[in-house]
C-alpha cells in the first residue's frame, strides 16, 4: 500500500469486502475522522427464538462501527483489528431498522478505544438498545495482523 | 407451557427457531446441563475484510453457546435473554471450522453467569481464539421479555 | 425501612457508612436523580509501582458511582449490588485528584445499566482516563442479598 | 535496567512498591511463569455499606494477579500496564479472607490477555465469587508508560 491514501475512502472500500456485511444486510451510512454509522434493517434471516434481532448481530454492527471509526485515524497502510468488546444489551433489538454509531474515545499509537450506541427506529421513534466499549489495535495493512 | 418440559430437548427446539443460526451455518453440537457446544464452518459469506471470520459472528455463537448453557438450568418455561457479553479475541479467526463452548458459572433466581471459549479447528490442531463472560438473564418463555 | 425515604439523603447516608472510601479518601461530591460524582484526590497509600493512581482504585470510585447513580432511581427500601463491570483505562492516573461522573442508561425493575466517567484534573486542565459500563441489581435493603 | 532479570523476582520487588496493596492489606502468595496468587484478609476498612468487601477491592486483587501473571512473561525491562478489565460478581465477598488466582491465556508481543478467579475462604470452604478477564500491555519498565 502507498502512503497517500484518504482513510475515509478505503474505509468504504474495506467495508465492501466484508461478506459477512452483505449476508446481515448492513450498510455503511457515515463515515468521518473518528466516527462511524452502520445500519440494519430488521429482516427475518437475522432473528433469534423471540423474533428480535439475535444480540450477537446487533454486536456485529456496533464492533464494526467501532473498528472503521478506529480506521479512519491510523496512518495510511494501516489496518483493524478488534481486540475485545464489551456490550450492555438496554432492550430487545426490535424496530424498523438498527444504526449502531461508533465514536473514538482514545487513539493512541497501539491501541484505539472506541464507544458504540446501538439505536432501534421504529417509525420516529429512535430508541437506545446497547453500548459498547470496544479496544481495536493497529495492525499491518497487508495481512491484518498485529506488526 | 406446561411445566414438565425436558429442558435440554428444548434447547435444540429453541435452537432450530433462530434463523440466524442457519443464515451463519452453525449448527448445535451438544448440550447438557450447563453446558453447551456450537460448531461453525468456515465459509465465505462470514468473513471480515482480511479473510477471517468476522469477530462479530464469533462472538455470535459464543453468546448463542452461553445463551443455551444458561437455559438448560432455567426452569421450564422461562426463556433467556442476553444481558451483556464481553469478548477478548485472542486470534485471528482463521480455520476449517469453529467450536464454541460455554459452560454456566453461576446460575442464580435471576441472572446466569456464563463462560464460553472459542476454538479453531484446522487439521488436527485445536486452538483457542476467543474467551467470552456473559450475564443471561431469566425471562418469561412466552413473549422472551423480563417478568 | 419505611416506604418514604428520599434516596438521594439514603445515597449520602449510605455512601458514608463505605470504610473503603474513608480508606482510600473518596468523597460523593454530587448526587441527583440517576448521576453520581466521586472524587479522589492524589495521595501515596492509593498508588501502584510507577507512581499512578491504581487501576482497582479508578474502578472503585467508578464502580461506586455508578452504584449510587443506580440506586438514587431505585425503589425505597432498595439496595444495590454490583453484577458486573467493564472498564477501560484510557491513559496513567496522574493528576491531582480525579472525578468519577456516572449516569445511568438503563433503569430496569431488577437491573440497571450505568456508564461512569473517570477525569484526571491537574491544575486547570481535565482529562478523560477512563469509562465504565456497570450492570448493578436491584436487592433487598436489609442483606443486601437478592431478594 | 539491565537484560538479565528474574522476572519472578521482579513481580515481588515491584509488588512490594504497590502502596495501594499495603493499604488494602494484600499480599502475594505465589508467582510462576504466567500465574500469580494474590491474597486478602477480610478487614473492617475496606466494606461497603452492607459489610461485604466492595467489588472495587476484589477487582483491585483480580487486576494486580493479572498484571503479575502477564508481567512474569514479559521480556526484562518491560513493565505492564492494565489496558481494560471486566469482572463479573458472582456473590458478595464475605469470608475469612479471599484469594485471587490469575493466568495468562494468550501471551502477545504488545499485549497479554489473562484470566482471575477470586475465591472466598471461610472456614476449610473456598468458594468462587468472581471472574476477570484483562487485557494488559507491555509497557517501558523505566516509565510505566507506552513505548
Amino acid at each position: 500500500m502507498t502512503g497517500k491514501l484518504d482513510m475515509l475512502a478505503e474505509s468504504r472500500a474495506s467495508f465492501d469486502r466484508m461478506n459477512v456485511m452483505k449476508t446481515l444486510g448492513a450498510s455503511l451510512d457515515q463515515v468521518e475522522k473518528g466516527a462511524v454509522t452502520i445500519s440494519l434493517p430488521m429482516a427475518s434471516h437475522i432473528l433469534q427464538q423471540h423474533g428480535f434481532v439475535h444480540a450477537g448481530v446487533i454486536s456485529t454492527i456496533a464492533d464494526t462501527a467501532c473498528g472503521y471509526a478506529a480506521f479512519t485515524l491510523m496512518p495510511p497502510g494501516s489496518a483493524v483489528l478488534t481486540s475485545e468488546f464489551k456490550i450492555n444489551l438496554l432492550s430487545p433489538a426490535k424496530g424498523d431498522s438498527f444504526e449502531a454509531v461508533a465514536k473514538v474515545i482514545r487513539a493512541g499509537k497501539r491501541v484505539h478505544i472506541a464507544m458504540a450506541e446501538v439505536f432501534a427506529l421504529t417509525g420516529e421513534s429512535r430508541k437506545l438498545i446497547a453500548v459498547m466499549l470496544a479496544t481495536l489495535m493497529v495492525v499491518d495493512g497487508d495481512t491484518g495482523l498485529v506488526g
